[in-house]
């Protein structure tokens, strides 16, 4: 027997993953911030849709500049990916204030978290339903990974101060790409 | 020292999940698939956006219907959900072949998946994006929760055969919603 679910709270059920640190650079100085509401959209050239939210600073950022680099953080930067969550770059520089290295890009000026295990370099696609529904579809325009890092594991927002932690991988049958 | 990732590559990084169940009813006929490409868009009302191929057959009953269930199973579920995925409804009568039990949802024509743990009762908003970028945003009219099934694991695609189940929980102090 199944009962209702509360309507408000249906996100912690759904959303996603991997938690991402999407950090951008404006006028030179280098921001960041934390999200978990994005998808793939198609593999390739990879798009990615991304909600990022009027009311955050990466926004405005990102509609200037067209550029921002997804950088992928194992759980052990958990409380620092958090962190700049709950923060806002108008004010603050993150970057030095949770001990983050900003590395040259190759082909945006948005600078790649040298800490996270996998940066993703991004172009603005289509900024058309930035307006309504606050999302940016982004191109990848080049991929970054750390070698060293075997089985990178990533975390996931389930609503509030609640996470999962990425376990077990297994192989079940599968066409799909 | 990190290396040069393939852009062909970039969804087994950043793929979301979990892997959900798509239901949708054409005629009286249900049918369902597998994705993992979604995304929470809002919070309440929620909308979820999900890229749903136009090479799929859910495509089609999705902008004719304008209903569907988003399905949520867990971990042992698996092979039934990824077996789902690789076949299509076209010729086939999948709820009766794997063992699916459809139940009569509350708002929809679509059916629940009994199986599942969760089951989210969804009207398209907005199939603007679904010409360019096979992206349907649906709202989540009725959510429905099974209270037995606590703490209920999740199964997430990294790419072809490769899942991940989702691990342990974990709180990190956090002002997100």
């Amino acid at each position: 027997m199944k009962k209702s679910f509360p309507l408000s709270r249906v996100y912690t059920l759904i959303e996603p993953g991997p938690v991402v640190m999407v950090s951008t650079a404006l006028n030179g100085r280098p921001n960041v911030m934390t999200l978990a509401w994005h998808t793939m959209i198609d593999f390739e050239p990879p798009l990615v849709g991304c909600v990022i939210s009027d009311r955050n600073y990466t926004f405005g950022i990102l509609k200037k500049t067209g550029e921002c680099v997804i950088n992928i953080p194992t759980p052990d930067l958990g409380r620092k990916a958090v962190a700049c969550g709950n923060i806002s770059g108008r004010n603050a520089d993150k970057f030095g204030r949770f001990g983050l290295t900003p590395v040259k890009a190759s082909r945006v000026r948005a600078p790649l978290i040298d800490e996270c295990y996998a940066n993703l370099e991004c172009k603005v696609a289509d900024q058309r339903m930035a307006g309504r529904y606050n999302l940016f579809i982004l191109e990848v325009i080049r991929a970054w990974i750390d070698p060293r890092v075997k089985n990178p594991g990533t975390l996931h927002h389930r609503g509030k101060d609640i996470f999962m932690l990425s376990g077990k991988t297994v192989r079940i049958p599968s066409r799909m790409k």
